[in-house]
């Protein structure tokens, strides 16, 4: 529980949509968000400059339990569900005080970049593994 | 097979990331604007002006196979997987030429809107179930 | 220069392009986000709900000197430059550190909206005239 | 007149706002995804991949005239109404049938980009500026 990361967000008017309320899409951003504030609090950033190293998604999936409105602020909590070689899985619930918004997961996959465009899965550096383990107790 | 309906689309330029790709969270934006294609090919649209029906997702979910660059065109495939009393659930695939990009799935509910804003879950009206059918099979 | 509001914000990754930088059309949201936050700091909300005023766009224009890049910190000083009876002009200027990166304008129109979707210019409010005019010194 | 481009659009949903209109950032977008299928038109692409050269935006303005709503068709025409050394403007019209959305222009210019990731300008080449002077006349 401790080892959970709180990030913290009020909902912007152009996220919203027509039916009033945040669009499912920007939910997945409000994730990724999260995951971004978690890395720069363990002294990391997902997109080192001059780095071959890269980041992409296996998956994304939420669960909507209840709308987000203008205006609104909320939580993202996140935590590291599994650290494994080349993975790490992610599980998020956003709040908006005591209801909860969403819940979900998010896997992604430490790709190293070639010249080419193409990327090929590699090992966790053993510092990036070590600095996210303090939010997966 | 032959039930299912396809979208085509080619990736735009502020849909892309620093990473060179198409973001993932956009990714769920075509498949939304698959089904909403889908709906119209059904005579029917997902936002009629005045009506208090509202359609907001119970779920989203995808698994990224491969990325989508600038220009390239692409094609989301749809299916309604499964039809109930009040929700209705999309199978996707999106792929570029013969190459699987993403495959997922996504729910949504048929709600009545309230003016104090609340919804509330309800019957898809039986016109809407007849016309999707088409794309049940 | 007292009366400027200054609304803070970190760039977000799904906000780069594939050329590396913030896409030129998030800074407008940027100027957006900073607009609606002066509002929120002068007791006021841009989207009051129930209300059938709304406050469309008329223009927004933005001069961009140099690029923002992912998780660099910014600031938005946003001003009211003219107060008129039914519109109000914004000027912006988005700054990291001492480095401008882009200024502008925009001005919006308060309008009354009818149930069948049209929307008609219509006069501000007294008490919101009122309360922006302490960002229009 | 024969010179101009047009690029024709449906509004999608994730690009209304809770006001039940495209929110006027989006609009921006509109305006690069014509300018982009402009370029391909003249054989072009905007984003070599490979290449040295970028097109970042010097400006960008918007009159907005109508609201857009979902599902609208709408066409964008395009015009270079300035070719120079190193910059390209472009002007721009957003249409509903008769109806005009919205007026504006948006200027660009050529960079080299540098290992650092600094951009210098630089000289337009000259097929780009010779197929781009198709859309000149």
């Amino acid at each position: 529980m401790s080892s959970e990361f709180k990030y913290q967000r009020r909902v912007q008017f152009a996220e919203t949509d027509l039916a009033g309320i945040v669009h499912f899409s920007t939910m997945f951003r409000y994730l990724e968000e999260a995951e971004h504030a978690m890395w720069r609090a363990a002294g990391l950033t997902i997109a080192q400059r001059g780095s071959d190293l890269g980041w992409p998604r296996l998956g994304a999936a939420l669960e909507f339990r209840n709308p987000l409105r203008f205006e609104e602020e909320f939580e993202v909590w996140v935590r590291v569900a599994s650290l494994k070689t080349r993975t790490i899985e992610y599980e998020f619930t956003i709040v908006r005080g005591r209801t909860v918004i969403a819940v979900g997961t998010m896997t992604s996959v430490c790709v190293r970049k070639y010249p080419d465009g193409t990327m090929k899965a590699t090992e966790i550096p053993a510092d990036v593994a070590q600095k996210l383990d303090a939010f997966a107790q």
